[in-house]
C-alpha cells in the first residue's frame, strides 16, 4: 500500500455553514484527487449541525441556503466527459453518538408540499432524537408523544452523492439526477462501488448527507442524520460505455438508478438502464435481456419526496456467472480500501 | 386436525376458458366455504394454458376477453363489509415442468402502451419457456436470440388474489385496487398471509395467475407463468378494524398495499395504511409512527405494467416486539396448512 | 319530422334513490331506443337530490353507494360491438333554480384524498348554494364566509355520459375511462356530438351529473350540480374506424378524450387519438399529422377529481376544410334536435 | 413619452452561438435595464438558426450545448430577493418569414424519450418548413409525405421567459419551473404582462424560443420556430406579496402557472397559485376561493414535453369586478409599450 496516494481532507465541522458547499456545479474544486487515491474525509450532516435537540426545528434552525452541505468539490485528474467514476465507499461511520430526524413544513411523502401544493396546513413540526450506538450496530428510537423505544440496526450510508451536472447547470444539493446527488437510498452503504458518468473536466465530485439508518422512501423526507467519517477509493474508467445514469455494484449485486418524476419514470430509466447493462455483459439481445431483468430484477424505491424520485434496479451476481462489471474496478478499489482501513487500525 | 373442514375444489384444466372467470364481482359465486377451513385447489396460468411453445403468441392464441382466468369465486359463510378476510397460503407448487414468459404487443412498462400511448410501433412479440425443476428449486432461463441460459431459484407466487370490489363494481381480473386483485407482487407466495377488506356479503374470494418468479415491477408485462396446485387456509376476522387496502403477513414481516396511478401514490398509499397499521399496533401516535416507518419500512415495487401499478410498504416484525396483528392469526393459519400438508404427504 | 320516433323517458325525481343506476355495465337496460331517435328525458343530481342546503353536507346526507345517479341504461337497438353511438346533446336545461357545490372530505384536486393519501386531516366539508337565472342565463355565486356575491355564465353540460364497458366490467359512475362515464368536460354541452365506441350488443348508453357550469379540472371535485331536462337525438354509425375513446363535435371543432392517471397519460391518449382522427380524415401520414396536431390543438384539462383524470385535444374545423368527421353525422343530428325543439316551442 | 428610458440592446443573429446565454442563472448579466424602461430587442429561434430547410435534423445540424440561446440576462436595478419582476411583451414580431418544426429523436409528448425511457427506436427525425405570412397574418403548413398544404392563424409568442432561480441554480433554457423558463404557453403573446419573483439581486431577467404559434402540450416537442424583434416594458413591484411561480396578465384575463411532473402537480400549483390570489385580491376565505376558482378557471396545458411540464389556470377579470392585479401595473405597461410602439411607425 506505500504507493497508493491518500488524500486526507479535513472539514470544518465548527466553521461559517455559508462557505460550504450546496450545489453540484456551479462551484470551484476545492482539492485535487488522483485517480487510484485514498479519500480520508469527512462530512456535516443535512442540517450543517443545527439541528441538536428535540427543541430545534428545521424552519426555525436552518437557512434554507444552506441545507445539506457537501464535501468537496474534488478535481478528479485526467476526468472528461465520457469517462467514468468510480467511488468505492470503503468505510462509512458516525461521527457522533447522536442522529437526528424532523418533520419538515411541507415537505415530505405524506404531506402537502412544494410541488404536490394543496389547501392543507402543515404537519406538524416536530424532531426525533437517536442514540447512536456504534459497538452495537443499533440506532435507538424514541418516540416524541409517549415512552417508546425501539432499537434499529445501524446502517450508515450517504444522501448525496454526485458530480457536476452537464449543460452548465448547477443543481441544488437537494435534488437527484443523472449526475447523482441526493439519490437518498439505502443502497449507498460502506462495500459498494458507485459509478458516476463525468460532465465536466475533473468530473467535480462532491457527496455528504449522511444517514445512520433510513427506510426505502425516506417517507417522512428526513432520515437519521449525522455527520460522518468517510473513506473512499476514486478511481476514473476509461474506454467503457459511457454512463447515462448512476450505477452502484456492490460484492453481491448490481444496481442502477433512475431519478425524475413521476415515479413511474423513475422506476423506467433505472429498468432501461439495467436491460442494456445486462445485454452489454453477457451478450443477450435487448429483447433477451428485457425478459432476464422481468424475472431477475429487484425494485427497491430509493426516495419519493426529494425534488426528484430515485428508483433502484438491482440483480444478484450470481445470476449472471463469469460477468466483469467495468472491467472489474469494484473488487480492485475494495481491496485497496480494506488495506487502507487495515493500516489505520 | 380432524375437525376442520376441508374443500376440495377441482379446476377443469383443459375446458372451455369462456367457462372460467375474468372479473372480481359481477360473477356468481361457484362454491361454499366456512371460515377455519382448508381450501385445497389449482389454478391455471393467466394464458388459459394456450401458450405451450415459443412459437405461441399471445395475440395469436388468445382471446383478450378470456385471460387471467380465476379460480372462484367462494363464499366464505358469515361474511359481511367491514370484516377482514384472511386467506394463508400455506403451498403454491407448480403443476407442471413448463413456464412461460412473453411479450404482448403494446403491453409492459418499458413500450409505448394502452395508456401510455405512444405513436411507436410495438416491440417484437416473444415467447419463452422457462424449465421448471421442482426438485432443484430452479427455473431455467433460455435466451431466445443466443444460447445462453441462466437457472434462476423458483419462487412460486400467485399475482392475482382478490374479493368482490365495493359499490357494484366488477373489475377484470387484468386489475389490482383495494379489492386485491392483480397485484403482481412476489411477496405473495407460500407461508404469506394475506389479509382482503370485505366488501359483499360472502367476500366472493378468488385468485389465480401463478407465476414459478417474477422481478419486482414484472418489467415486460409477463412472469414466468405456470399453472399451480395451492393450498389455503381461510379465515374471518371480526372486530378488529377494517383493512381498506391488501395486507399481508409473512413469519418475519408485516406488509401493506397500495394500487393505483401514478406510481407515488401507490406509494403514498401502501406507507399510510403502514403508519397507520403501526400506530394501532404500537400505540404510538400518527407522527410517532409516521417517523418509526420512515426509518424501517422498506418499499419494494410490485408491478408497472397493469392497469393499476402496485407498491409493498414491508417492516421486519423484530423491530416491534410483543405485537400481535390481527389478533395473531396468521400463526394460528400458518399451523393448520402445516397440519394438512403434513397429512397430505 | 312526422317520422322521427321521440323516446319520452320519465326519471322519477323523488323516488328511492337505491332503485336507480349507478355503474356503467352490471345493470339491466331500462329502456330501449331507436337508432335515429330523439330522446327527450332528464337526470337527477348527482348528490340525487339530497343536498338542498348551505346546511347539507354530504358526509351526512348522502350514501356513497348513491352518488352520481345515471339515467338509462338504454338498449339502442342494432348495435354492436365496433360500432359507434352518436349521442348528441340538443337541449341540456336546468329543472331547477338552484344548484349546489360542496367540498367533501378527502376529495378533490386540492387535498389529500383516497388515492393521494396524506396524513393531514379533510378540510372543512361545506355548502354552497347557486341560484340559476335562466332567463339570464346567468349562476349567482355567493361565498360562506363573507358576502361576496359574483355572477357567472351559465353554461349547462353533463359530467356523465358513457356506455358499458369491454371486459365484462362495470364501473363506477364516478370514474370515466374508454367506455365515458364520468368525464366532468365542460365541453359537453348542447350543441354538441359524443361519440362513444360500442363495446356490448345495445350499447347500454346512460348519462347523468348535469352542471350548470364547471371550471376546467373541476378543482375542488363538485361542479354546480343540478337536475336537467336533457333532449338528445342518438345514433348508430356503422362501417367506420371502431373509436377507442370517446370523442365529441361541435359545429366548430373537432375533440378527443383521455382518461386515465397520471394526468400526462390522459393528455398523451388525447393526442395519439387526434393525431389518428386526423390522419385518417385528411390522409396525412402519420408524421405529418402528429406536426400538424402539435402546432393547432387545444389540451384543456377537463378533471383532477374522479378517479381517473381527463384531458381533451381540440381542433378548429376550419383549420380542416373539406374534412367530414363520421361522415357527416353531427350536422345531421343537430339539424333533427333542433326540428324537434322547434315543435316543442 | 419622452422620460421613459430605452434600452435597445442588439443581438448577433450571425455569431458564434456558444458565445450566447443557455442558462437561467450561473451566467453574468450582459446588461442594465432600470425599471420602467421599454426594452427593445430580439431573440434567435431555438436552434440559434442552424435549422434552415427540411434537409437540416437537429441531430445533425445543432450542438446539444447550444439549444435554445437566451437574450440577456438583464440585470434590472433595484431588484432585490421578494420583489416581482413585471415584464410587459408590447410587440412580438417575426424577424423573417420561415418558421421551422422537426421532431428530435428521443424527444416529445408521443415517443419514448430521456425521462419516459423505453426499449423502442427513435421516431422519425425530420423537419417541416412553415411560410409566415405576416401582411395576412398566417403561418403555411406543407405536409412532408404529401402534398397537403394548410394555412393557419399567425400568434407569436415566447416559449422562454424567465430569471435567475433561487438557491444558487443554474438551470438549462430548455427547462421550466418556479423561476419561469422554457414554460411554452401559448398565452406568452404580445399584450401580456408576466410576473417573475425576483430570486437574486437585479433579478438577471432573459427570453427567447419565439414561436410564430404553437399548440397547447407542444406535443412532438417542437413549435414552429422563428427568430424575434421583441418589443418590452419592464418594471419592478415592490410590496406586493411575492409571486412564488410566475403569473400572467392580459387585458381580459389573470393566469398562474405550474410547472413540474407528474401533470397534475403542475396543475396543483397552478390551482394552488389562483385560489390564493384570488383570495388575496377579493378578500374571499381561502375555502371560499377555492369554491370560485373550482367553477371559473380554465386549465389549458402548456407543454408535456420538457423537463418539467406547464399548466395554466385562467379566470376571466370580468367575473372579479373591482380587482386590481398587482396595483393595476398592467395597464400602466401596456400604455407605455402602445406608446413606445406608435413612436416607431
Amino acid at each position: 500500500m506505500n504507493d497508493v496516494p491518500v488524500l486526507h481532507y479535513d472539514v470544518d465541522h465548527e466553521g461559517d455553514v455559508s462557505q460550504l458547499v450546496y450545489t453540484f456545479g456551479g462551484v470551484e474544486a476545492r482539492a485535487s484527487v488522483k485517480p487510484g487515491s485514498i479519500l480520508d474525509t469527512s462530512s456535516l450532516d443535512c442540517f450543517a449541525g443545527k439541528v441538536r435537540s428535540v427543541h430545534d426545528h428545521v424552519s426555525t434552525v436552518c437557512d434554507p441556503r444552506f441545507l445539506n452541505p457537501q464535501t468537496g468539490p474534488f478535481f478528479v485528474e485526467g476526468a472528461i466527459p465520457g469517462d467514468v467514476l468510480a467511488v468505492h465507499f470503503a468505510s462509512i461511520e458516525p461521527r457522533s453518538t447522536l442522529g437526528f430526524s424532523t418533520t419538515v413544513p411541507l415537505f415530505g411523502a405524506l404531506t402537502a408540499n412544494g410541488f404536490t401544493q394543496m389547501l392543507h396546513q402543515p404537519l406538524p413540526e416536530m424532531t426525533w432524537v437517536y442514540g447512536i450506538d456504534k459497538e452495537n450496530r443499533t440506532v435507538r428510537y424514541e418516540a416524541r408523544e409517549s415512552s417508546a423505544v425501539y432499537r434499529l440496526p445501524l446502517d450508515p450510508m450517504h444522501g448525496t452523492v454526485g458530480v457536476a451536472p452537464a449543460l452548465n447547470e448547477a443543481r441544488s444539493a437537494l435534488t437527484p439526477g443523472d449526475w447523482g446527488g441526493n439519490m437518498d437510498t439505502p443502497e449507498m452503504r460502506a462495500g459498494v462501488t458507485c459509478y458516476l458518468g463525468v460532465n465536466v473536466e475533473g468530473a467535480l465530485f462532491s457527496f455528504g448527507d449522511g444517514h445512520a439508518r433510513q427506510g426505502e422512501g425516506e417517507t417522512c423526507g428526513v432520515a437519521v442524520e449525522t455527520s460522518m467519517d468517510t473513506v473512499m477509493v476514486i478511481d476514473l474508467i476509461k474506454g467503457v460505455s459511457p454512463v447515462l445514469w448512476p450505477r452502484l455494484e456492490s460484492d453481491t449485486e448490481i444496481m442502477t438508478t433512475g431519478s425524475t418524476k413521476p415515479l413511474e419514470d423513475a422506476f423506467r430509466i433505472s429498468q432501461v438502464q439495467m436491460v442494456q447493462w445486462v445485454a452489454q455483459l453477457t451478450g443477450l439481445s435487448i429483447m433477451d435481456s428485457y425478459q432476464f431483468v422481468s424475472q431477475t430484477s429487484l425494485a427497491p424505491i430509493a426516495n419519493v419526496v426529494d425534488t426528484n424520485y430515485t428508483v433502484i434496479a438491482k440483480i444478484r451476481k450470481d445470476f449472471l456467472p463469469d460477468v466483469h462489471p467495468m472491467n472489474g474496478v469494484h473488487r480492485r478499489l475494495r481491496e485497496m480500501g480494506q488495506a487502507y482501513l487495515a493500516t489505520r487500525r
